[in-house]
């Protein structure tokens, strides 16, 4: 395998560069790229360092390294573009054609994109959180009215770090109840469920992989066995369709991927 | 203010895509963009009506609407490139050059970004944010050797949602202790953090802002007063500089920010 280097350079945090440089890094699987993220790039010192350090594995490595660069401040950035890698700027190439298409120029100034905008907003995504955690694991059922969505599905299927994601990054009043016991062999919704019945959206998992998270935390016991897997999953799936509660298998998803496929599937607005 | 649509045309989850259209976005602050995400357009129908859509808003509106878009596939972008809106091509624009500088075709693959691209990893994902949920607010501080950071503040400075969010992002085991009581007044650290004082990072925040935290949450009593915010801060700063604990000031930052910032200064490796 090749190997590569690879700058990521922000004034801010450089999580949205990460997140853009990784998915057009995922295009060339056969490079085995080495990553280096250098947030919080806001001043000339820094930026030169930067350069420096840039240009040095330049020549140690005799390959000019990718550097992926979203530096709203002209004078920084110039610093950065003169150095010794392949400069894919993610943020000027757009502006010019944006300022063109809107009739306006941009305000070059930084920060403004993951930051406190607003602080009623912050506390409500701070709420989010928290219901989420209160709600979690079929606790406090009592405060399903104030949910955006509950997620229902067995033991170990991603009910609570999807809540948590959706909670942290959408602000969703998110709540997950487990489907244990009883509740599987029923052929309706546990009756904490039923009157919320419009929020209710079902996890489903393949039961092999269930097993191997299972025996991951738990090995030993009924709980992580190949037939209480197979069973659960299987009980769990004919309860979300005798109730036509919409679902969907996480088993091959990112916890991004189950939380935007939610998000789309149930049409639920966006707070943040 | 002026209006401006804007669509977000992706063939996964979107979220890269949202996440640079927003922060490109935000260097317009005098216009009202409204957005709207197109994920998983995956299919050359799928392409063809909301083109459609994109084409119907511009005449609607007299005014070409801003399309972001991440498409791997070039059946379905050319369906998108032929909309009446001005297209913003996130990823297009830069595989061609990526391409020239690494040498090599790109795969054209879709979905590399955000997928479970690893078991083991996701695994150990899951496995942190459980973590993070086992250790919150104090609790198993037996647990402390497994910790790759432990968040340090008063009460609801933002640890519980930073915890979390360095544990789903980043696949870190994150815990976090409250300074209460006895805490605040020693000038030493906690017994439980003494020992593992290399992992502790502190938190803290404006008491202005504290105390309209906590009267959102329990308004009235001692607890969310403004007295007890200004002293429980200067207090846990007095720990913190006494104890020799690197900290940072929440107040004006997302949980993002304060995410990126204390991976910033700690030097922490990421895992994922």
């Amino acid at each position: 395998m090749t190997e590569r280097f690879v700058y990521v350079v922000s004034d801010r945090t450089g999580l949205t560069a990460e997140a853009m440089a990784h998915s057009l890094l995922s295009q060339f699987p056969t490079i085995d790229f080495e990553t280096k993220t250098a947030p919080f790039i806001d001043t000339r010192a820094k930026a030169e360092e930067l350069a420096g350090d840039i240009n040095e594995k330049a020549l140690s490595t005799g390959c000019l390294p990718l550097v992926f660069v979203t530096l709203v401040d002209d004078t920084i950035r110039e610093i950065i573009n003169r150095c010794q890698g392949t400069v894919i700027d993610l943020f000027d190439t757009f502006i010019g054609p944006m300022e063109r298409a809107l009739g306006q120029e941009s305000s070059h100034s930084v920060g403004k994109s993951h930051g406190v905008s607003d602080d009623a907003q912050y506390t409500s995504r701070i709420s989010a959180v928290h219901y989420s955690l209160a709600t979690d694991d079929g606790m406090e059922t009592d405060h399903y009215s104030r949910a955006d969505i509950i997620l229902v599905g067995v033991s170990r299927c991603g009910k609570t770090p999807t809540c948590l994601y959706l909670s942290l990054h959408f602000g969703m009043f998110a709540a997950n109840y487990p489907l244990t016991g009883s509740d599987l062999t029923e052929r309706s919704l546990p009756p904490a469920l039923e009157k919320h019945r419009d929020k209710v959206f079902g996890l489903t998992i393949d039961p092999d992989r269930l097993l191997q998270i299972r025996q991951e935390r738990y090995s030993g016991g009924s709980y992580s066995s190949a037939r209480a897997c197979q069973t659960e999953v299987a009980q769990a799936e004919s309860v979300f369709r005798s109730a036509r509660i919409p679902f969907v298998n996480t088993t091959r998803m990112s916890i991004e991927e189950i939380g935007a496929t939610i998000l789309h599937k149930t049409g639920t607005p966006r707070k943040i």
